[in-house]
């Protein structure tokens, strides 16, 4: 781990500068090298020096190279970066006098890694950099942010350790099995595993909304057909399609049924069932409408105020027969009279939101409903939202083998049989913060960084 | 020009960091205003902090903020740079932050355009960071440099300075006017003049070479058909291919018909007759090849050695009556024995090289003397070298000034004409360096530049 690594930090391509980052305990020396200017070796932390790069006497480019030691760097190594003209060919020129002067490319995640390994942050945080990155969103942001801040981490640590404390006193108790002492008292035992329980339960639970915001919250919409699903959806979107951004490089494959609302993505996947012809919907029907339901984190149950009566709504929801939250919209309300809608809007208690989506009346108050009904349900429920389905899997393994110790407990079996499901647990939980970590684990999340991260 | 601007400085879309710019006098001011830290108003010069943007109570990023106090930055202004995760979303959100905070996005070259108003560098400088970003091979990229660096203009700056001492005292005469008095020497002036005239002379003859260094040096493969030019080509491409570079982020659009020789890019451009079939050539014949030639910095004359004497090649190239430097090039010496070769050779005391394009032998001897070819002509020979052709018209009109003002001497035309030449080569000079400059003339050159540069 003593190499000094090397590479472009900033996006690849043309720009007004380009970064090209080192990390490694010769980054300053070797700098100092291929430096003219100031003396880098005797600088402080954190000082810009401007100068030249130069291959012997041959310049290569103007820079400002910034010194960062040991630990006080991204790494906690030595570490430099080097801003110079953003040209591929001079990014390119200086790597390669680098990788001349002893200095190797640095591996995919590589500096996040050593950042990693060398305690700068856990296997939590430094995922979260990754998911930072590729952040897309107001809310995805955010949850990186709260992730790369230590948010999921320092819950998941003290209730280890809490777990921790208990393990040893079983595992001592092994040291005395002849003597039948139980050092470990069994009620606190199952008192504390219930607690973690309840806790991962939620962290569990978390995870469906925290993925649905990082990755965008799918919504079905359904309904019968021509209760006007399409226009709806056209409604929703083309109100919205200005949010591309002015700036230069924020351009991204933007996917047709996506919508931000309020920082928010809302995913509505174009499956077969939201726009398709009078006869396939016939055909699919009920069955095929819960399919994409079961794939949703909220749909939008849409229906011809003209058609059904809420006695009529209430019996399709009913035959759908779901737990996954849903909207109940009211279309077409531009075909009906004044007072055949007020006598309408009496005969029922369901909440309903109506609108006319030929005349995108009421699309607000969907957006609306959607966000509460995400933000009551995710962010404001949860103190932390799992978004990785790493720490999904871990979580639920943790989960399994508690299970399983707290069944022991029940049927009385002996303290070396529980401490091997304790330790089961224990190791699921201290994989999702890397205190138990494995080169396998590491270069798989990794290698899903970009190269100079 | 005291706002405060900001961009995107490194390239657009995902890295592992982005690199945003502010400069203006209140760039450090704002920063602060908008960072979780340091207070960063009282740091040093140059030093680079650690911290958060944010937005009232939401963080933004995890950044690394480095200031810059006048002058002593790239604008001479107050500047900070934020270094923030490589996320097209968080750039867009942190400028979006500071354009609420009183800050306005910085128009193309705005930074440099500022830095050269703060006098920072000269014009043929700030046109040099452009070519910079620009250049794509070792000498381009010299050049460059050696323009960064005020290679042109201070010769220019210098030939100018003595310019002005004789402009002076012929301003004077004619304050004297009616007392017919000569304070600046005819001779010497005459003397000054034919000095800067074959200076500028060496300049606007090296464009041609800088221009081709810059863009690639443009090389025509003339010959009777069948003489192998395709052959050829192929042979001193297809060598050269591994010049592709294996540092993500360089890929650009090579065009098949460039060669990078030493650092040298080559570019055989493929217009008709380069590799035509047979029945073209005929009907294309000298003209068509003189065409390309006259395009060409250097051209390769390729004769079969089967077919031609020497004395017919002379011909051949007595025809074409071409100032353009040529290499002369023998194909197809595989088809002869020793023998014939030999006697062949001690035909002529033509420069001859000896190639097998088929067989790919000689093709090393011909890339080296390309190289000579230009390296003789044109770095070597010139102290400066003249990339831009803003510079180049410039230049032509200078010389042209100049050219009046001889003539005014020889016909003994009285001072006052005389200074009306001169300020008009005074003022050629003073546009290249900037030092006489106007709104069109900066806008026009910055519109060229990338918006964060």
């Amino acid at each position: 781990m003593e190499e000094t690594i090397i590479a472009l930090a900033s996006a690849p391509g043309v720009g007004a500068i380009s970064v090209i980052r080192l990390s490694g305990e010769q980054a300053i020396h070797i700098t100092n090298n291929c430096f003219k200017g100031k003396d880098l070796t005797i600088q402080k932390s954190h000082s810009a020096h401007f100068g030249y790069i130069v291959d012997g006497s041959r310049e290569l480019d103007e820079v400002l190279v910034t010194i960062f030691k040991t630990p006080n760097s991204y790494t906690k190594e030595n570490a430099v970066e080097i801003s110079c003209h953003g040209s591929p060919y001079i990014v390119q020129s200086i790597i390669k006098l680098f990788l001349k002067n002893g200095v190797r490319m640095a591996e995919q995640g590589e500096f996040t890694k050593r950042a990693f390994l060398n305690g700068r942050f856990d296997l939590t945080q430094a995922e979260a950099v990754a998911d930072l990155i590729a952040s897309e969103s107001k809310a995805g942001h955010e949850l990186a942010l709260k992730q790369l801040k230590g948010g999921v981490s320092s819950e998941i640590k003290e209730l280890r350790t809490q777990l921790i404390h208990f393990a040893s006193l079983i595992e001592l108790e092994l040291d005395f099995s002849e003597e039948d002492v139980e050092f470990a008292d069994r009620t606190q035992l199952v008192a504390l595993i219930q607690n973690i329980q309840r806790y991962l339960n939620k962290l569990i639970y978390s995870f469906e909304y925290g993925n649905a915001i990082k990755n965008g919250v799918p919504v079905a919409i359904v309904g019968k057909p021509n209760a006007g699903k399409s226009t709806l959806l056209n409604a929703l979107l083309n109100e919205n399609r200005a949010i591309v951004s002015d700036i230069a490089g924020t351009t991204r494959d933007t996917i047709e049924e996506v919508l931000t609302i309020d920082g928010v993505q809302f995913r509505f996947v174009d499956t077969a069932g939201l726009r398709e012809t009078q006869d396939e919907i016939e055909k699919i029907g009920v069955e095929k409408a819960l399919e994409q339901i079961e794939k949703s984190s909220i749909f939008i149950y849409l229906f011809d105020i003209n058609e059904l009566s809420f006695n009529q709504v209430e019996n399709e929801l009913n035959l759908l027969n779901t737990t996954i939250p849903f909207l109940i919209v009211a279309n077409k309300t531009d075909l009906m009279s004044t007072k055949q809608f007020q006598e309408y809007n009496t005969q029922s208690n369901l909440e309903c939101i109506f609108i006319s989506a030929k005349q995108k009346s009421g699309v607000e108050e969907i957006k609306k409903a959607l966000l509460r009904a995400i933000h009551t349900s995710a962010i404001e429920n949860f103190d932390v939202v799992i978004t990785n389905s790493r720490h999904y899997e871990m979580l639920v393994n943790t989960q399994e083998a508690l299970k399983d110790v707290l069944n022991g407990i029940d049927l009385q079996i002996t303290g070396d049989f529980l401490a091997v499901d304790i330790r089961r647990a224990l190791e699921s939980l201290g994989r999702i913060t890397g205190d138990i970590s494995t080169d396998d684990l590491l270069d798989n999340i990794f290698s899903k960084f970009c190269i100079g991260k």
